[in-house]
């Protein structure tokens, strides 16, 4: 693995939070993997650019950095200035991922202390331009990793991803409690994966049919987006186009327009 | 949170594992959450119990316990004999879980070394009966829990589920990397989620096609399971009762005996 030093960060010495020349910093959210939050957070950023903004992807799943594969960008490794370590840019975003400073492939047994290290270089190392937005890709779950993160960082807020899965809920729940314990702000829920579409038939199959227990209405927060599962939509196209650029006024594009435009009402 | 001070663990002093009476202890793990592992964690015990096997479960995935809900057992607490927890059983199975000995939607904010401590109490504190097979539903991913897990334990063997995505397969290669480089028997690959079939049209969707770079045949270990993607699996119905007891001639049910009977070949 190649290593960064950590330099002195920039803090706020009034908080001792990370300081980011980012204008808004959104945090997307899940509290079980698997239920497409990197593919959440890459569109709404895309989506964002197409409203003229300045745009940061963070990707902070260190257990599984999945946008660089999303954006196309393969086997590229972070560069240093010196002091900071330089974003790749692509598609109008400026990204950094966990993925650009480890060798792909390798047994990434992160310790806990290693990965609190790693991700605080993340947050205060990165030669960000001027960004009007930083959507930070959390790794899913409480845990150490992403509590460090979201108490690091002036979230401006949340965004919580999630099936609609009685499993899943409770994680919600916690995601919730997590969000509220550290008194940040949850700017909404965003249902994914509801049902797929049959190619043949167009039959609308729900992917996790109600139980007893599965019941999104006890939620405090509104639910401001919802997704269907697209298949190949975490996939790029051979010239490593990602589906939302490539599928420009499909319906599910155009509601990842909807939820950049709730994003920014904030 | 409920909490039980750890007694002196039973360990081997050969090699300082935790010792379980159970005569294989079976790991499933998968890189990414979402894949399906409790799903397979609780069929495949189902499926050993069906072949006249004592079985027990210990839903070792502290941040988001599932297993408790796939088998219809809620609200229900831990208790102990003074020095050992006892597990619950129901359907043939002696089951435990983290899930048991937490307040249901509280914030598990767990830190790293408090997630261990509580894991480690799970591993060498647990009254399981004489069991002939453990399945441990593992964390997802390669920190600091799983790894831990994997280190105390005499594993018979893992089993590692994943979907056939991008975004999968470089975890499955992270994940095989870990149970080798800890000299862990891997008994194959269980791929999730391959397709789901429209009951209008009886066509067959691939959940994941494929692009350039997801292709399976890297892998140096057996793929010895592939499952569809079964709306409402992970559900139990209105009695408590699991998809496999409540289906025992559908396929699926019928491809989790194929998997017990290879999981008894080891």
């Amino acid at each position: 693995m190649e290593t960064f030093e950590v330099k002195k960060m920039k803090t706020n010495p009034m908080n001792n939070k990370i300081e980011i020349s980012a204008k808004n910093i959104i945090a997307v959210a899940s509290g079980k993997g698997g239920v497409g939050k990197s593919t959440v957070s890459v569109n709404l950023a895309l989506a964002l650019v197409s409203k003229g903004k300045k745009v940061g992807v963070l990707d902070a799943d260190i257990y599984g950095p999945n946008v660089p594969l999303m954006l196309g960008i393969r086997g590229e490794k972070a560069t240093s200035d010196g002091s900071k370590i330089i974003p790749i840019k692509k598609h109008g975003l400026e990204i950094m991922s966990v993925g650009f400073i480890t060798e792909e492939n390798k047994a990434l047994i992160w310790r806990g202390p290693l990965a609190n290290k790693l991700i605080e270089q993340f947050l205060g190392d990165v030669a960000w331009g001027e960004l009007d937005y930083l959507i930070i890709d959390l790794p899913p779950g409480t845990g150490d990793v992403p509590l460090s993160i979201i108490q690091k960082l002036n979230l401006t807020g949340a965004v919580i991803v999630t099936t609609p899965q009685e499993a899943a809920i409770a994680d919600v729940v916690k995601m919730i409690n997590m969000f509220e314990t550290t008194n940040n702000k949850i700017l909404g829920i965003v249902e994914n994966m509801k049902y797929i579409t049959c190619p043949d038939s167009q039959t609308k199959i729900e992917l996790f049919p109600r139980s007893d227990d599965n019941d999104f209405s006890g939620f405090k927060y509104e639910t401001i987006s919802t997704f269907p599962f697209i298949p190949g939509i975490g996939n790029k196209d051979k010239n490593g186009i990602p589906f939302y650029l490539r599928n420009r006024e499909h319906e599910t594009s155009k509601e990842y327009d909807n939820l950049a435009k709730k994003v920014m009402t904030v």
